[in-house]
């Protein structure tokens, strides 16, 4: 039996509460499936579009309305992990119930402490939200201070926030004691409510959404965990992506994966941190191997029948 | 030692986020009292004023911009469960920390099992969010098909939604699990999530909010909890409420709080379902005691030097 965590893309989850429901009543019997294997799991997931949603739907209602305020990025944060962590638990236990099996979900709301000094928050990069033409990225950027938005690869334009490395997870010990008394655990929703801990040990938000998979990479090193699974839209890892000569990968070391970084062979923001994050998993202890796969094949890829596999 | 539920109003939170961080750190020394005395804590708590702000921010979002769309009741909760919690469980560490303690919290995404043909969804009586002027909540009803605002007491209009009773609570087992693995655990925000169970035993969200204190009882009652607490801004329950005859109670049996109840001493809406919601606790089982009691003075009621004690 293996402790696997596993990463999904908030994007994987789609842009309104009915998109979710739906997309991970179709996600749920790749994960029941790793289970039915023998093995332990602990989901964490994104929430790229839904933060953004939710810090939107706040801008927008304090213009419309003097009673409500505009609400900070980790207030943001942990409702997302109210509102997907609520439909991951439903629509994980009805697969769990149709597989005839008796185990239990449970979704644990989640702070990952930052460095307040990481050069993160001089340099925003990680996009959030939904895309939009310039003329009403340039209006959202001028009624609402602070707010940044940048131009995506083409598909428009969109906000982008700070994205700090996590560096500790608050609630490892409850997340722990979960997973060792055999339940399901959902975790670390949205990378995690980003904190910083000042000189006294108290912990105050940041603005700032952490990235997912570093986040379930630190995950799965504080939860001892043998697999960590990064789950996207594409079987396998590429390398020569989009040339005559591209190459699908089944697994690589870590010297191959740094070579390939070095060529600049993952895109930033997109393959790269995914790569980077499944590095740091298998550097940080013996035998631990990231797997990065296509949500449908999860299943497969534990068996060696699809995905990448980074291993030492 | 004795195993506590603590239900904590919802309009005890404040009404942004800033306040809310606020009240909690004022709140945490009276909880961490209770622990202090060698019991158990498990908390419980409103979401009125909370989640009808999120409520009403999606509202208004969806008008203001056709990606965002309007978000319904139960995804509300679960979104005020992750912006409670998450303030919760850092003001209640920040405070266990002061103490120099060991104890660690955990917050759990709580969705609770209520009747889909519960009377409560004829006739909506819970009071989520601000207050409005007339005009105002004409207005947002209007626009808003499906909510419904009434007059509060003279305090102005505020939205109302179906408020039906708590049957079972989906994660009782996973809150029961860090319970005896000694973690302070807050569960049940804004009452659980409303779900029904369909014939299939699958869950669906529902549009109401449930009402905290029933709620707080039912886990209570799951929990195998000795003491349900429901704290609230008056030190005791009083009969005879505003005449010269006004008179607090200390304590009250099942039958006193029956005749009571009966001779119409408490306000709906306010102090008749605490005390229905401590005698429902009362009743279901051997030795157990409700108090209803100010937040400020809970570690002084359990040694019954405040508070109003419901028995059998």
């Amino acid at each position: 039996m293996s402790r696997i965590v596993i990463a999904l893309g908030g994007n994987a989850l789609g842009n309104t509460a009915q998109e979710q429901q739906q997309k991970i009543r179709r996600a749920a019997p790749a994960l029941i499936g790793l289970i039915q294997q023998g093995n332990e799991i602990l989901v964490s997931h994104g929430n790229g579009p839904q933060v953004g949603m939710i810090n939107l739907a706040f801008d927008e209602a304090a213009k419309a309305d003097k009673r409500i305020e505009r609400m900070d990025l980790p207030e943001c944060t942990a409702m997302s992990q109210g509102y997907i962590g609520y439909h991951l638990q439903k629509g994980i236990t009805r697969e769990v119930r149709r597989a005839g099996k008796p185990w239990k979900t449970a979704t644990v709301v989640t702070q990952v402490v930052v460095d307040g000094q990481d050069p993160a928050f001089r340099n925003p990069t990680k996009p959030i939200g939904g895309f939009y033409d310039g003329k009403t990225a340039a209006k959202l950027m001028k009624e609402n201070p602070g707010v940044t938005f940048v131009e995506d690869a083409g598909r428009g334009w969109r906000q982008v926030v700070a994205s700090p490395k996590p560096l500790d997870i608050v609630e490892k010990d409850s997340i722990r004691s979960l997973l060792d008394d055999d339940f399901i655990v959902i975790a670390c929703g949205g990378g995690g409510v980003p904190v910083i801990r000042d000189k006294d040990g108290d912990l105050h938000g940041v603005s700032a959404v952490i990235d997912k998979d570093f986040s379930a990479a630190k995950l799965a090193e504080l939860v001892d965990a043998e697999y960590l699974f990064i789950l996207t839209a594409v079987d396998h890892v590429a390398i020569n992506y989009g040339t005559p000569e591209q190459k699908e990968l089944w697994e690589m070391s870590l010297s191959d994966a740094e070579r390939y970084c070095a060529e600049g062979q993952f895109a930033p923001g997109s393959m790269l941190p995914k790569v980077q994050a499944a590095m740091s998993f298998v550097k940080s202890g013996k035998g631990r191997k990231a797997i990065i796969a296509s949500l449908e094949k999860a299943p497969d890829a534990i068996r060696g029948e699809s995905g990448t596999v980074i291993h030492q």
